[in-house]
């Protein structure tokens, strides 16, 4: 029975911040069209424009929402520009957002998705402006989907979505790993691209036990499980909760402790 | 069937802020008093004491929502003392404040409003205190609404709101137009108070074909349809999606490249 | 009937900032176990790793939610070690936190709280972490409770919950209270330890009929009732919200004004 389940839940990642009454609208909008929809907060605060923070954050937080799911994503700084709008099926779960790579991590973790150009005007606001198409746009796209309106009935399929390059792990010829910090979140923790496969896997093909992180000029040895492991403020490696290798620092910004901001390269060196 | 709604929607506009427990509070009492309520935050940043900011808020956030929305604004310096709580029917909406002008926008694109002094103590908190009044008077009142108690129970017709004077947009005695900056959002946008039909109307007048805006000592004059359309970093002017003329520059905030703050007047300058 | 109440709610108070990820796959968690669940936020913005200020707020705001009301605190620097989850039954309302004094206040409140270990994996997440128990432990807990789970269920009874010292209010040989700022709001409201009944009793002690107010080197005399009975900036005493005695100042932040900090102390002198 639909009315036990709660409604149909619907996501939003933007970067519209939590200041204007951007967000709101959104809802206004979602709620006008379907409201049984539950909307849930994934970040307003993706820093302005920057596509590559938001395609991180609804990667990470897509896996722990149940199927059906639909998740909006819009930091769109080409909107009103001819940019697609999309909406893709991965995994049991939907996704609407501009065609300019916000998907990008989402798409890589699954081939097998299925996008469309969500270009049926049906499923807009009647009057689209050239500004705001995360009201205009993005959120009646959602809410048409959390209605039962099919993908394939909001456009014809899509084979080549924007994907943009996010930095990999490199093996270095010397047998050591070169990593990347790819998000800093709001406790300092450093996060890096590299998954614990990843690093076992080098691990392994090194024929050593232990490895230590070059970073910033500093080398930091202490390897832990949890953040309370290490001392206070001291910096230490982990795998952190999305599975990738993480620079932290018990109680203490490991990124201001350690004077490191987003994009700093770093080496995992095995020892 | 109401079931098959989703319940009532509840917005709340406030300068509460996201720190402390008082957001949290307001939620509390309204599904107290009415457990279907769909709780919808438009803003809670809005600058301490700042009503006339609130009450753009308001008035930009509420026509997206689907009628019978009930729309809470607190913005309450003058909690305590002898300021009127008051509750408002306006095209299919309603509205709950404290009668200070936060609804001023709202009730000024909509004359036909029917407003009433909220002074029936029987859909306020048993203890109202003289601090809090989110709490104690605004969210009950907008409960009870939620629950179909009808405006005119809550108290009798107000003739008088508070109306707070918003600069109007002056028609120059040489032809040109004088505006002033009224908000400036998360991208560093500059919104102005010129609504694109009183451009349109003044450059008529004018008997010109442009327009170039002066702001803080410079010219601007690249003319544009969406953001993107500028070459980042520059300065230039579209209609926003409030559908005012908006001083903005591509993947950057017009407010630092221009050094200007709320309140600036600028000159649309017809050529 | 149960469609008819909205679905129970569950409220988050955290220090996972509006930033990351995180709250939104804390709901996704919830989400994905209770549909039904209806989410609340108290506060993602406390202060990272500060369980007092998580205390302060969930001992805030609980009063004005209604019965069944769970809520969920997580702040959590020990996540990954022996420090055990907690789950208690209080006046009728459900409480999920490490156990780490983040109930402290509302434990203290409650001498009659039902308290119990929630160790059964059953309830957890399939795979468990070391480094996101809020979304692994804390958030499935707190759903499981709403779908009709016992707090028995759920572990053995917990005899000894870690409860935290908060500055208490402190008679003076001389007559006078000693008070100290335990918290202070978005407003810069100085909220202290000190609740109208305590400071009415040690009036009463003196013999006086008033009283003022030592705090950073200056003496406050003015006292209120409500914050616009103050001039514009002039520092003044009243009670707030939550019962206890603030330093205030009209439309201006007190803090800023005095110069004061969390955990300052000072006096209140009868006269």
């Amino acid at each position: 029975v639909k009315e036990a389940d709660g409604g149909p839940i619907i996501t939003l990642t933007t970067d519209f911040g939590l200041q204007d009454h951007y967000v709101g609208v959104l809802k206004g909008v979602i709620l006008g069209i379907n409201p049984r929809a539950q909307l849930v907060d994934i970040s307003h605060n993706v820093t302005s424009f920057s596509i590559t923070e938001a395609a991180f954050s609804v990667a990470a937080a897509y896996p722990y929402f149940p199927r059906g799911t639909i998740h909006v994503v819009i930091v769109d700084p080409g909107v009103g520009s001819s940019r697609r709008p999309v909406a893709a099926h991965i995994k049991d779960q939907y996704f609407v957002a501009p065609d300019n790579g916000a998907l990008s991590l989402v798409l890589e973790a699954e081939p097998q998705a299925e996008v469309v150009e969500a270009a049926d005007r049906r499923y807009f606001l009647s009057e689209v402006g050239h500004t705001f198409h995360g009201r205009d746009v993005f959120a009646p796209l959602a809410a048409w989907l959390s209605r039962g309106i099919k993908l394939e009935d909001l456009g014809s399929h899509l084979l080549d979505p924007v994907k943009l390059k996010f930095p990999v792990p490199e093996f270095l010829p010397d047998g050591n790993l070169a990593g990347q910090i790819i998000h800093i979140d709001k406790f300092g923790n450093l996060i890096s691209n590299i998954p614990a496969p990843i690093l076992q896997e080098a691990l392994n093909k090194s024929g050593k036990s232990n490895y230590q992180i070059y970073l910033g000029g500093r080398s930091i040895t202490r390897i832990v499980e949890y953040y309370a492991q290490g001392k206070e403020g001291e910096p230490c490696v982990l795998f952190g909760s999305t599975g990738r290798l993480e620079i932290a620092a018990n109680k203490a910004g490991a990124d201001k402790i350690l004077g490191i901001g987003l994009g700093t390269k770093f080496i995992v060196n095995f020892i």
